[in-house]
């Protein structure tokens, strides 16, 4: 086949289920997903009117957009899928069966379906079927799908935005990784290209979901005009920056490798995010606010576990640009300035509202 | 993940692309696919109603079941849509807009979808998912598939008849790896599973399938009556199981292991076929004949390449059983046999017939 599809290469979370992998490593995620769960739970029962959007000929159609390896994503959707058999029957007691569920699983086309399909749990509450690609595209047929959940994915970026390894723009983002602590330039055409993402997401997506339909996002964010170094993700890409720049310094890297690299990643706020809404004009607020993604969670981060955890999320990435040893190396140093140079600074770090819920309808 | 599917265990077709990898060794099976289409045209412009059968507000579905890891399937299933698309021009010629198509890609949890997915064509005519689970199951909603097609896939049976590895039983089939040449009671025993297998299969599939909808069944047939010996595929089963007992005699394997071997596959008659068909009473057939599954091959049978094609599909369950140094010995001595002592016998086996090609409507 030389008709490859061009998004292999992108990087997915870590395949399989060895030590760095996401099926391995991805509690945080779940967790997250927890204390949504109650949220979720209201948006359903309140605005979601399944007696109108199921019909005896058709099973209700659901779509994780960005699942990863698993095994996040059965809890999720199970938990949805039993939402929506509770809001059946309250608004249809006299109905004799329940309707069918089909969730599609999906994410990039280099993401490990083949661990999430082993893993499938085999006395599920719906069909399954896995689907391979960008959400930033069309996936779907039109108007067919009834409900979209996408957890702690959307703030993947599409691509680097192109001016930050430019070094003759503005936004050359020399010496950081991120836009985090970077000037306006930098972090503006992060902004501009998250809304050309999103715009993407919401267009492709009103195609899909029937009138009616309901889109749930959880994804990282930040209070308007919170400095990025003031939450602990912000924090960690600084102090990535400067250790790859140490190790630039030691002679480990060459700073070209360092200038050139960087994470397409992008936290919105409440208000960017109503404005891209508002802009594609297909869908309604039903909700949004921010949450504390560990709200149980007392005491100092885990730094070494929280390590894991993104290392799982980004070795493809990192592995694209980098050497094995040196991102060994990396999180070794990452580790060591978390947990003492920094610490005071990453607990002082802002962690209420550093979780955007949204919930959006299709008009 | 406790809660692990069932068949995960069974063998699927060599994943991967490397060189007795299914998706490079799979020009067999796709020979058997081209010389067919013809008849698939036919089919589909004859009898598949796309008219009645599609809706604005819905895309056709489309299910291979027992996809492996492609390319075949990209192929089979492209060439599908094509004609449905030729189909619902002819059918509704003022209709502004094709319907859009809706492409499942089935085959056991163990099958390597992530080679499938990213050999996946990028610019196909229809929206793509992978589904994955045993055909002789439930994989869909009900009445949610317009058309489905199987391809080389329904002659392995969902397990080895039990009977057969019972010392105790009749059919115990002691000294040989399927039931080509062996007693009657074998026979019985293979034929009773393939029943039973298809019985599965027709139920599910008429629960899944809309009334007017169109199954196409591409497998391996006989003549009825015929021995299975006659047929290539038949003489090599015994060649097999004559090699494995060479194996034993030279102490090179116990005689246990190649007793509790044999291979769960089965080739039905056409006159097997109805009566199953007519059994489960939910389909009418609109054509099937034993065709020959590469009618412009002439001269001899390549047998190493042959050896390799069968080696790809067949590996996954050899290798459950026996060493991978013994494989490469079954496999050097059997084309020893095919090409030297037997190359008479297999040259005057019977290969006009040996493909059976199915249509079937859901009532």
């Amino acid at each position: 086949m030389g008709n490859r599809n061009r998004d292999v290469d992108s990087p997915a979370t870590n395949g399989g289920d060895g030590k760095y992998s996401y099926s391995k490593n991805s509690q945080y995620q779940k967790l997250a997903t927890n204390v949504l769960s109650e949220k979720l739970d209201a948006a359903i029962m309140e605005k979601f009117d399944i007696a109108s959007l199921s019909s005896p000929s058709r099973a209700i159609q659901l779509a994780d957009l960005g699942c990863a390896s698993g095994p996040n994503t059965f809890i999720a959707m199970q938990n949805i899928v039993e939402i929506l058999q509770r809001k059946f029957k309250s608004q249809c007691p006299n109905s004799r069966s329940l309707p069918e569920f089909h969730v599609f699983f999906n994410d990039k086309i280099s993401n490990d379906f083949n661990t999430l399909f082993v893993t499938l749990p085999s006395n599920k509450p719906y069909f399954a079927a896995g689907v391979p690609g960008s959400f930033h595209s069309r996936l779907f047929p039109n108007a067919s799908l009834q409900f979209v959940y996408s957890s702690i994915a959307l703030h993947w970026l599409s691509k680097v935005p192109e001016k930050v390894t430019d070094r003759n723009s503005a936004a050359w983002n020399k010496g950081r990784v991120h836009y985090t602590s970077a000037p306006g330039e930098v972090v503006e055409a992060y902004a501009e290209q998250f809304a050309k993402d999103m715009g993407e997401f919401l267009r492709t997506r009103a195609e899909e979901v029937v009138s009616g339909g309901m889109v749930v996002i959880i994804m990282p964010g930040i209070p308007h005009g919170m400095p990025h170094r003031r939450v602990p993700s912000g924090l960690m890409y600084d102090l990535m920056a400067s250790s790859l720049m140490d190790m630039v310094n030691e002679g480990l890297l060459n700073e070209d490798e360092v200038d050139s690299f960087n994470l397409p990643l992008y936290a919105p706020s409440p208000e960017e995010m109503t404005m891209l809404v508002t802009e594609n004009g297909d869908f309604t607020i039903e909700a949004m606010e921010l949450t504390n993604p560990s709200p149980n969670t007392k005491g100092p981060i885990n730094v070494r576990g929280w390590m894991v955890h993104v290392r799982a999320a980004m070795e493809g990435m990192l592995a694209k640009h980098f050497d094995k040893d040196r991102i060994d190396e990396l999180f070794d140093r990452l580790v060591r300035k978390l947990s003492d140079e920094c610490s005071q600074e990453l607990e002082s770090c802002y962690t209420e509202g550093i979780q955007l819920f949204l919930v959006l309808k299709r008009r």
